[in-house]
C-alpha cells in the first residue's frame, strides 16, 4: 500500500478515526488516502489555527490523541499559538504535515521553509519520515511520543513518501498507564499535612482534577483541615454541584500571593509550583511565598489520582467529605456583567455538560458561580495564547458528541480563530458560544494599569479596543452558517442559553457587557 | 528615556512611523510609548497574520521597511505565514516582539517559548536586546539588516528592558543603493541575445518590473527580438495599458515547459531560474529545458534596473519599443468566471491603481486582460502561503494612501486572515475587495487530478470543498464593519466595482462564480 494509507493504517489501528484538517497540494496523496484507507474521517477546517486548537479539545474528551493534518511550513505555523496551547495541556496530538518531495526541497520553491524547525518550539517531538517503508513505524513513533510525552507530536511527511508505494501499517504499543509516584513521597505528604490544618495546602492540576480526583482530595481535605486549590488554568477539571469546589489560584500575582499567603505547606499533585503569568517591575516573579515548603506528591503526568487514593489510605481518611448543598441555580436579572453571566451559565449547564473558558476579565466569576451549577468540565486556555476556545469547543464536541458544549470566550480572543464556526456549522456540533462583547482587550487595559500606573493614552488606546467599529458577532456567525442572536440583559442571555440548549446544532450568543467604568480587577 | 521609547525614536528617525501591532501584556511599555513617544501610529489588526501581511504590502508600496508589534512566541506564530510569504518578497519588515522580562523566562511561564527558535525559520535576521541601553542601537541594527537582506528583521524586546530608563536612540545609516552587477555580465547578455530572436528570453522579477525596468526591457526585446517574460509571482509589477505586456511564467509544471521549451538562452534580471511550485510523480522539478543556457545578468535584490539600462546602451537599443494600441476594456456580460472577472476589473481599473492578487484558478486571465486596464501595480502572493491579499491590500493601502487598491482573493485564501477587514473599516482605507466564490479549494481539486490521475471520493472531498455551509462573504464583511454586496452576473460585479471605485473606505463584492464541470485547468 501507499506510504500515505499506511499511515492512516496505523492511526486508526491505535483508535485514531478523525483527523482534523487544512491540507494543501503536498498533502493530496494523504487526501486521497482518506478514500483508499476508508476508515479516517476527514474534518475540514479554514484555518489551522482551528484545526490545532480542536485537536487539543478533541483529545481533552475523546481520551485518546487526535490527529491533524497540515500544509507544509506556513500551515504549521499557523496552526502553531494552538499547538502551544496544548503542548501546554499536556493533550496528545499527531501532527501529519506534508513537506516537499524529497528531490524537490533542495530547488527551494516558493513554499519551502525548514519544517522541523518550526515544528520544534511547539511539538515534544519531531520527525521527518525517510522512506514509504518506514512511514508505518515512524507514525506508530509518533502516536507513541504524543501519548508518552503529553502534547504535539509532529510526523513530517514528504510528498513522494507519501504517494509511493511500499508502505506497511504498524501497531502502537497500548498506551501505558501513568507513572505512579514513590510511596514515600505519599509518606511524606501525610506527615506535611499532619496537624497543619488549613496551612496545608493541595494544589490539583492535570489529570487530578477529573471526577475521582477531586473527590479523594476532598475527603483529604475533610480529614485534616487542608486546603485545597487547583492551577490557574486546567485541562480538564469536574466542577458542578455534587462536587467540591476548588478555588483556582487567582491569575494576577497580588491576588495569588494573597491567596497563598498563609500556606506552609504546598503539597502539588500534578501541578507545577505558581508563578507569575507575567513579570512586573519591581515584583516578584511567584506568588509563593518564600517560608513556603513545596513538594511535588505527583509531578505533571503522573497519576495523581492514585497518589491521592494512597494519601486518604494513608490518613485513614475513609470518610466522604460533606458538601455543602446550595439552592439550585437561579436565572439573573439585569445588565450582563461578570456575575449576571456566570449565573446564567449555571442556571442553564446541562449535567454532564462542557465549558470551555476564555472569558478572560468577563470569566472573572466562572468557577465560584458554576459551584452550584449542574456537575460539568471545566475546560481552559491552557497556554496563553488566546484564541483557543473556539476551536477548543470544535473538537471537544467532536471527541465526545453525547454532551453539550458551551464556550465563553472574549471578544478579542475570539477574533483569532473565528473561522472555527464554519466547521461547527459544518458538522452541526452542538456547541453555544457565548461571545462576551466588552468591545476592547480589557485584561491589556489593566495590565497597562499594573505595569505603567495609569491608563492608556490617545495614542496608545487604538491598539487596545474593539470598538470603532464594534464587531457583530451575530452577523459573522450567520456568515459562517451558525443561527446567532444577539443580547443586551441578563434575562434575555439566559433565554437564548436556554433555546440554544433545546436543540440540536451550534449556535451563537453575542452578550454585550455592560460597560465597566475601569478595568475590572482581576482577581 | 525608556527602552520602548528609544526603539520608537529609532524607528521613526530612520522614516517609519507606522506599527501594525496587536500587542499583548508583555509589550505594554511598548503600548505605552506610542503615547510618551508621539510620533508613531499604532495600527491595529485583530490577528497577526493580518499584522504581517499587511507589513508586506505596506513596504511595497510605500517603499520603507514596515514595523509590526506582536506578542511573545505564539504571536510571532501567528504572524508567520505571512513573514514567509514577506521574506519570499523581500520585504523589509522589522518586527517587534515582546518578550518576557528577563528574570521571568526561567520561571516558565504558561506563555513562555524559545521566541528566537521560533523567528527564525521567518525571518532573515533575529536578535534579543540584551540591555536598555542597546534597545536604540539593536533597532537600527534591525532597520538596516531589512532593508540590506531584504525580508522580515525580527527584533526581541524583554519586557524589562522596554519597561526600564536607559535607552537611546540610535540613527539608522541612509539605505545603500542596490549593487549593481558586474560590467562583463552586461557584455555577456548583449552577447548571448545577439541573432537569436525570440529564441532568447528576458526572466524579469523583483525591482527590475518596476515601470522603468519594463520599459527598458521591452526595448531590448525590440531591438534583439527577444521575449520578456515575469516570474509567477511579482512583488509589484508594472502593468496595463502604455506598459508591456509581459506574461507570467505558468504556474503549472507542463504549461511552464511548454512556456519555455524553444529557449535557448535565459536571461534573468532580479528572477530565479523557475522551477515547479510543487514536485509531481515521474516529473523533472524545474520547467527549464535541460538544453536552456541560463545566466544571470542581475541576481535578486541587484539593481536589474541598471542592469537594463546598461545593456539597452551595449545594444543601441535607443528606441522605444511599439506599444499595441488595443480598445479600452469594456464592461463584460454574463456569467462569472475567469474572464468575466478580468474585464470587469480592467473595465473599473483606475489609472494608478493596485491589484492585489490572490485569486488562483479564478485569476488565471487577470494578467493578459488586465494589460489593456489604466496602468496599475500588481501584486502577486510572493510565498504561497494562502491567506495573503486581503492583509496585502490592506498595508498597501496603509503604503500609499492615494491609492484605491483592488483585492481579489479566493473564498478559501480569504478564510485565512478575513479579519484584514475591520482593519480596513477603522482605518477607513480605500479598497475594494473581491471575493471569487467558487466555493471549493479549487486548486486542489486540479491538483488532486494531476497527482492522483482522478477526482476526489467522497472521503477525500469534504476536505477540499467549501459549500455545505456556502460562506456568506457580505454577511461576514458587516460584521467587520465592511459594505457588501453579493453578486452573481458580470454586468453586477461591472456595476458594484464601479459604485465601489467611487467612493471612499473599504467595501466588499462576494462574486459568485459560475459553476465548472472540472477543475479549470490552470496555466
Amino acid at each position: 500500500m501507499k506510504g500515505a494509507q499506511a499511515i492512516y493504517e496505523t492511526l486508526y489501528r491505535a483508535g485514531v478515526d478523525t483527523i482534523l484538517a487544512n491540507p494543501g497540494t503536498s498533502e493530496m496523496a494523504l487526501v486521497r488516502a482518506l478514500d483508499d484507507a476508508g476508515t479516517i474521517r476527514g474534518v475540514l477546517a479554514l484555518f489551522e489555527g482551528v484545526v490545532s486548537g480542536a485537536a487539543d479539545g478533541y483529545s481533552r474528551m475523546a481520551g485518546k490523541p487526535a490527529a491533524t493534518l497540515l500544509h507544509l511550513g506556513p500551515g504549521l505555523a499557523n496552526a502553531g499559538a494552538n499547538l502551544h496551547n496544548a503542548r501546554r495541556a499536556r493533550s496528545p496530538v499527531v501532527n501529519v504535515v506534508g513537506e516537499h518531495a524529497r528531490g524537490h526541497v533542495a530547488l527551494d520553491a516558493p513554499l519551502t521553509t525548514d519544517i522541523e524547525a518550526i515544528a520544534r518550539p511547539f511539538s515534544r517531538w519531531v520527525r521527518t519520515i525517510g522512506a514509504t517503508a518506514e512511514a508505518g513505524r515512524d507514525t506508530a513513533a509518533a502516536i507513541a511520543a504524543a501519548r508518552r510525552l503529553g502534547g504535539p507530536a509532529t510526523l513530517i511527511v514528504p510528498a513522494d513518501v507519501a504517494w509511493s508505494e511500499g508502505g506497511t501499517p504498524a501497531d502502537t504499543p497500548a498506551a501505558m498507564a501513568p507513572a505512579r509516584p514513590d510511596a514515600a513521597l505519599v509518606d511524606l505528604a501525610a506527615g506535611l499535612l499532619g496537624g497543619r490544618g488549613p496551612r496545608a495546602m493541595l494544589l490539583l492540576g492535570g489529570g487530578a482534577l477529573g471526577a475521582r480526583g477531586v473527590t479523594l482530595a476532598h475527603r483529604i481535605a475533610s480529614h485534616t483541615g487542608a486546603r485545597l486549590a487547583s492551577e490557574t488554568f486546567n485541562r480538564r477539571a469536574a466542577r458542578g454541584a455534587g462536587r467540591p469546589f476548588i478555588p483556582k489560584v487567582p491569575y494576577m500575582g497580588e491576588a495569588a500571593e494573597a491567596f497563598l499567603k498563609d500556606v506552609d505547606v504546598l503539597l502539588l499533585v500534578e501541578a507545577r509550583s505558581p508563578v507569575n503569568f507575567f513579570g512586573y517591575p519591581g515584583k516578584r516573579g511567584t506568588p509563593v511565598s518564600p517560608g513556603t515548603r513545596v513538594e511535588t506528591l505527583a509531578a505533571p503526568g503522573e497519576d495523581g489520582g492514585w497518589a491521592l487514593e494512597a494519601l486518604c489510605e494513608r490518613l485513614g481518611a475513609a470518610t466522604p467529605g460533606r458538601l455543602p448543598q446550595g439552592p439550585a441555580p437561579q436565572g439573573p436579572a439585569g445588565p450582563i456583567d461578570a456575575v449576571s453571566l456566570a449565573r446564567a451559565l449555571a442556571h442553564r449547564m446541562p449535567e454532564g455538560g462542557v465549558l470551555c473558558d476564555e472569558a478572560i476579565t468577563s470569566g472573572l466569576a466562572l468557577p465560584e458561580v458554576l459551584a452550584a451549577a449542574a456537575p460539568y468540565d471545566h475546560l481552559d486556555l491552557m497556554g496563553g495564547a488566546i484564541g483557543g476556545a473556539l476551536p477548543l469547543s470544535t473538537g471537544a464536541a467532536l471527541g465526545d458528541p453525547s454532551r453539550r458544549v458551551t464556550c465563553v470566550s472574549g471578544d478579542g480572543s475570539a477574533l483569532y480563530t473565528i473561522q472555527a464556526l464554519w466547521t461547527q456549522a459544518r458538522e452541526n456540533l452542538d456547541v453555544t458560544t457565548v461571545i462576551c462583547a466588552n468591545r476592547s482587550y480589557a485584561i491589556l487595559a489593566y495590565e497597562h494599569l499594573q505595569i505603567e500606573g495609569r491608563l492608556p493614552g490617545p495614542r496608545a488606546l487604538p491598539v487596545l479596543s474593539l470598538d470603532r467599529p464594534a464587531v457583530g458577532f451575530a452577523g459573522l456567525a450567520r456568515g459562517f452558517g451558525v443561527e446567532a442572536v444577539t443580547v443586551d440583559t441578563a434575562e434575555a442571555l439566559d433565554d437564548a442559553l436556554g433555546a440554544a440548549g433545546a436543540r440540536r446544532g451550534p449556535f451563537l450568543i453575542e452578550a454585550v457587557m455592560a460597560p465597566v467604568a475601569l478595568p475590572p480587577r482581576v482577581t
